[in-house]
């Protein structure tokens, strides 16, 4: 993506004490601590305490802050009442907007908007988000209405065994907990913006997340890795990968899943996603897979100078782990509701509305004309 | 507002050739036409459609585009169902964004996004919002499922018509059609600037409109007709208003509904809107109303040389229109979705994604502690 088609690109719109991206070309840091470090020897919810609470949580913290997550698998009753009524045709960021609004209807933020309130609220979304988007799964294919509470001990694990009905093997809950560290939180990109901006009005958390949601459902944000297994699929060997890629890349096509605004040398997250997706690959069964994507890969260095980003390694990943290609955004925005949590409630004490200005390229003022002289 | 409160004040975030706001300091123009000459000749539809299609229509194209709106306010059972849910306690904000998510859920922009599908989906959902509120407004209030589809001519006098069961008379009707005319866009402001930072990453139009909903929803935002009306109401007669406006002010107390982050000198809808509440306060027999709100004007003048904003008028309006207090924002939305539509098809045409930059204030790069020795 080049700068010209970013809007606001290096303008500061505010303060943060949540995220660097980039700052030396090729860094992540969530509070301080590098997305490599986080991920290696870091699970999600430490992750999501971190950024929403502002701390590594110790032990005791740690074990009650997982004890409260787990109680919000359940769903109210009229949350999968409204999930019942949308049909298996839709697009499932659709399915999250819908039942994070109707359960900021039915569990509303008070008035007083508060930081403890929100940082609440907000673990309760990224809980429930699972649960909304595996219970409207399988009742909308199969008819199906599943029990969303289970007693596996993370996020990760619950999901997989929503969408599977079993425990999943402990490396792919492990694979899919380090994928939601990185996808958890990423500065002020465009969704976190949508979240604050809404924020900056005095709004309630499930508007912000709602409108977050709603940006993340594009095609030029989270549905990149949608996008990139569509390319890896198309084929069979990596040979088959490079002649193709290379006539695309040769006519002007953009390859989705290379390349990012902000970061110049490298994606900090490649590293890590890359080998996930290798040996989940290797031990799944589908090494050419991985093979074609390593392929496409060398092609866009040596063609466009450019650099995989995050989604390119994660489509691979997620499809090893079972999780069906439309959901791929879903579990992104799962990850980023801690970010998005964090960002509406630093949004509010720095207590500011965001309201930029435009360029007019309008028509100059003009007299009104009457219906019968138009 | 101080301009201090606002971030990315005069930072231009786009192009627009929709509005300009405040260019003499008290001026308003929608494509070129000021906002008095369209509320005091034009009506809401032919203003909805030089937002939304760029030109006033002819006198077919506006027959056409009245036949297409009436059209409109019949909702799918799947969209009464899910308001069945909500509870007569929620936010009618709550609602109305529901409303929309499930919308687009059921009835969802395809991956085209072109300019003439966002644009028949937002004529649908402006006239939809309508039907929406007050068949939820009904139903958790009364239980009663209303007819949504009515015969009214305009979309004023079908909302009026769907709130009191009868039709209102013509005064009325043209009142709130007019008030709608003043609420119906006003450059990027920031429920509409959350609406094109979502419509920037290329995602559908009903997930810009929840965004924008959830921004108006806020109480620095939308939220301010409601708390205008609180404090008239507070007072028996303008002599009680102003000896107690003027403690409060006296006491630091900010005032709502006064003063403007962009216009210097006075909001140019004030003068329409107040002649409106005029006349609704003197026939519909409480001329009281009128004379606190006009006490309260002179001594915001008098002590803070301060004018009174669209919201301050609007209050009594829309009280004297019979319309309930928590009703007050959504009226505002359902006005500024002819607004929100022009600007989602201008930044996709526009073609860039939104994403600033913020200033780092957090800890500095720091090692991850293992969890036993926190």
């Amino acid at each position: 993506m080049s700068k010209k088609s970013v809007a606001l690109s290096g303008v500061a719109a505010g303060n943060t004490a949540i995220c660097t991206v980039g700052q030396s070309g090729n860094d992540l840091h969530y509070r301080g601590y590098s997305i490599g470090e986080l991920a290696q020897r870091g699970t999600y919810e430490e992750t999501a305490h971190l950024l929403i609470y502002g701390e590594l949580p110790t032990r005791v913290e740690l074990d009650d802050y997982l004890r409260r997550l787990a109680a919000y698998r359940r769903l109210p009753a009229e949350v999968c009442d409204a999930l019942e009524l949308i049909p298996a045709a839709s697009h499932p960021m659709d399915v999250l907007r819908t039942g994070c609004s109707v359960l900021g209807a039915l569990e509303p933020e008070g008035p007083a908007r508060g930081s403890a309130g929100a940082r609440v609220l907000g673990d309760r979304l990224l809980v429930s988000f699972t649960s909304m988007l595996l219970y409207w799964h399988h009742f909308s294919l199969e008819g199906r209405r599943i029990e969303t509470a289970t007693d596996e001990p993370s996020l990760a694990g619950h999901f997989l065994r929503l969408l599977h009905g079993r425990t999943a093997p402990a490396a792919h809950i492990r694979a899919l907990d380090r994928a939601l560290i990185l996808y958890a939180e990423h500065e002020f990109n465009a969704s976190t913006f949508a979240a604050r901006v809404i924020a900056g009005t005095g709004s309630d958390l499930h508007s912000a997340v709602c409108g977050a949601i709603g940006a993340l459902r594009g095609p030029k944000h989270g549905g990149a890795n949608e996008v990139a297994i569509e390319i890896a699929l198309r084929y069979p060997t990596a040979a088959a990968a490079e002649a193709d890629i290379r006539a695309r890349v040769s006519a002007g096509e953009i390859i989705i899943g290379f390349g990012h605004p902000v970061y110049t040398i490298s994606d900090p997250r490649n590293i890590i996603i890359k080998e996930i997706a290798r040996v989940l690959c290797a031990d799944g069964g589908a090494p050419g897979l991985f093979a074609v994507c390593e392929r496409i890969e060398d092609v866009m260095r040596d063609m466009k100078r450019m650099f995989p980003n995050l989604d390119w390694y994660s489509a691979p990943a997620f499809r090893m782990l079972g999780i069906p290609t439309p959901m791929f955004t879903p579990v992104f925005a799962v990850a980023r509701t801690a970010g998005w949590t964090a960002h509406v409630v630093e949004q509010r004490l720095d207590g500011k509305i965001i309201r930029p200005g435009a360029n007019y390229t309008g028509p100059a003022p003009r007299p009104f004309v009457p219906i019968a002289e138009r």
